[in-house]
């Protein structure tokens, strides 16, 4: 009798979906392809710390080859996904085309302007390992900047920090950058104050963390407002210009803005000849599959999908990671010719970091806030970072972070340029008055 | 009784040399600026761990800021010099001009390509933090490169990596690409043997360290055929391609080329209005200055001096540290109006690794070599790397790297390019052909 060949199952992405999805499906007779155009999954809950100088990237990123290197039956490339042939059951890749049995699209969100795409260079968004570099570059480099004008001008200029949402991610930048500027930094210049940043949280909605009770936002609000940052919420940005933000017709100058304000889903979703909503997102059906195709699963940021109460999933890692381990189940089950089960999210609760031994936790009716919530944060995001080696060292830098408010990785690589920094028109400089005053 | 104003000091570069000389500096009455284009201190000799994926960027490298926090009479700023005004005694950056009445010129060494700087991006050089990402991400590239082609024709492509230049870096990269091929990647691809690949050292001259004894050449040349690397002794390269390196008539194809074969001095050297060398290194006096400006020195690579045996002083850390330390003393003496004395180098020794437990020193007439070596080497370069949280972490990094062979920063960063990197032209690729022979 002819072997028969292995069912393929081809993963798309090695987020926390897909690199779930591989692991299980792993241990079945099938043969798996994961593929991405990174060769690293990036642990995105650490990503603000890459990004405010905490940790290295290699400290929260790990090859997804080396994360899969324990299954022989698992393959891992490096291309990018480009289409989808659904009636031929092909992947396009920019290399080629890749067969399936199986396929699970698993490629994420990344951060949206919504409409207004032309503000992306004036303000950076956080999802990839090089956007936490960019964010870093333009932090640290702003306050050497202006350290070098002041010594030139003699006065300090306006450096203030516009971080645009207030979701988490907002939340956890903002937090991050007011401890910076007054406690790491606080005795390292000599002619600019650092404290005297100021650090803006600006929200469009009535409230932070939005997505939590309201009692939770009230005190996010406060432990950030306790950290130094100003907190502005109904203030919906109008505008980004180099070095300015608007709300309305308020005109807020500062050399660094950030960019927390939208996620929309990888644009490979509309690839799947399925309807997807605003942000892109694709409609899946309780299997996790897509209308007309069931050997096609959508999981994680990508996936739209009510709960049992009709609540949207939000886009998590818990939700992405169930719903891997779902669809490998799922597979597993078909493989031994049993029914599919409709998938149900298991909520364990939600929890934010704010900053320095602040956060807010939400677990079931549990409300938790400050160093509490702060510190469950920490231990459960060291605990499912990847490789332990990570886990120690992560712990360390922490610790030292902690103790002595310093932070490990200040490094500026790349350009020494930051857009919309611009040198005091008003006050042409000559050369050699210059030099007299910076002796002064 | 008027109070006289402090005497200014400038270092231009904050590599070992310039923060050397700006910390024992600083303990005298006089106001210290700092400049540098970067704005962190890297400590160069674990550069090549950083492009080898072993340590992350911000293990070896730290803010010159912080590391002169201390001093409240030293200023750091992030400028870029240009040039030298000896007759005013000012600085000029790109940002206005410093006056000093010290001037101490440490601005270094970076890779030469000595007349053939169109090889630079097919085969990239190691000073900086930037430089080491970016032969990371080649070296990395290449595996994932390979796997992909594999995947798809079926067979292993040429995956040759070609070092230029048989001094410290070249042998210390050739050491580490070997071990990586052979062990950290062993069993993490499926579709190529990363063992099989090749790592070529190419030296010019007759043997590999050359400024070492005869015997310890050997001994490293032993080391490194041990580790698995092709040593090519007396190969001059005559000419660099994308992906292909020529030593006279001998094509030899490599997807990725690393340069190590020659150093220059900065070119600030060559507005000091002083005799330089063919590598653009400074003739000092003996007491470090330049002829004509006794208010002016030249410390580190960027110097040249013979000791008093008429040999010259190499372009390492101890060499610069002491002229740095020996700087600060001449400018103590003379505050109190004493006469200036000659710079004499203490020869410690010299220590090279070669790759996991290999290792050439040689300590006055001692002569070590192998795991003894290594470890000596290992020890003194965490001690004197900066910040105690940095030595902690580079530890464990070593020890974890050294029982698991497992490097701890293999991400790819940037662009999924790699020049000279070719597809099999001879098999040009139909998409519905490569996706059966992918599941063949």
């Amino acid at each position: 009798m002819a072997q028969k060949p292995k069912t393929r199952v081809v993963v798309v992405g090695g987020g926390f979906g897909g690199l779930t999805a591989a692991r299980r499906i792993a241990g079945l007779p099938v043969q798996v392809t994961v593929i991405d155009r990174k060769n690293h999954h990036t642990f995105q809950p650490l990503l603000y710390q890459v990004a405010t100088a905490g940790l290295s990237p290699g400290e929260i990123a790990a090859p997804i080859r080396w994360i899969l290197r324990a299954y022989p039956n698992v393959e891992v490339l490096l291309e990018e996904v480009r289409d989808f042939n659904l009636e031929q059951q092909q992947v396009i890749t920019n290399e080629g085309v890749l067969p399936y049995d199986y396929l699970i699209v698993a490629s994420g969100a990344t951060h949206a302007y919504f409409g207004h795409q032309d503000w992306e260079p004036f303000a950076p968004g956080l999802k990839t390992i090089e956007d936490a570099l960019e964010i870093r570059r333009r932090v640290l480099l702003a306050f050497e900047l202006a350290e070098r004008q002041a010594t030139t001008a003699g006065e300090q200029p306006v450096l203030n920090f516009a971080v645009v949402g207030g979701g988490p991610t907002g939340v956890e930048l903002a937090g991050t950058l007011a401890e910076i500027s007054r406690h790491v930094l606080a005795h390292e210049f000599r002619s600019i104050e650092p404290k005297k940043t100021r650090v803006l949280l600006l929200e469009g909605g009535p409230r932070v963390l939005p997505a939590y009770t309201e009692g939770l936002s009230r005190k996010a609000q406060q432990q950030l407002e306790g950290l130094g940052v100003e907190v502005r919420t109904s203030q919906a940005v109008t505008r980004i210009e180099p070095g300015v933000v608007w709300t309305g017709d308020t005109r807020i100058p500062a050399p660094v803005i950030l960019w927390a304000a939208g996620v929309a889903a990888s644009p490979l979703g509309r690839r799947l000849g399925v309807p997807v909503d605003r942000a892109g997102r694709v409609s899946v059906q309780r299997d996790l599959s897509i209308a007309g195709h069931p050997e096609v699963f959508v999981i994680g940021d990508l996936a739209a999908l009510q709960d049992q109460n009709g609540k949207w999933l939000p886009g998590v890692a818990p939700v992405a990671i169930q719903q891997g381990e779902w669809v490998a189940k799922t597979i597993a089950r078909e493989l031994e010719h049993q029914p599919r089960r409709d998938f149900r999210y298991n909520d364990k609760g939600s929890l934010a970091t704010i900053g320095r031994a602040a956060g807010v936790a939400q677990i079931g009716r549990w409300q938790l806030s400050g160093y509490f919530a702060w510190l469950a944060w920490l231990f459960i995001h060291i605990f499912f970072l990847i490789g332990f080696r990570n886990r120690i060292i992560v712990m360390i830098q922490w610790a030292w972070s902690y103790l002595t408010y310093e932070r490990g990785a200040r490094l500026i690589t790349g350009s020494n340029e930051l857009p919309g920094w611009t040198k005091p028109a008003e006050h042409p400089v000559e050369p050699a008055l210059v030099g007299k005053q910076r002796v002064s």
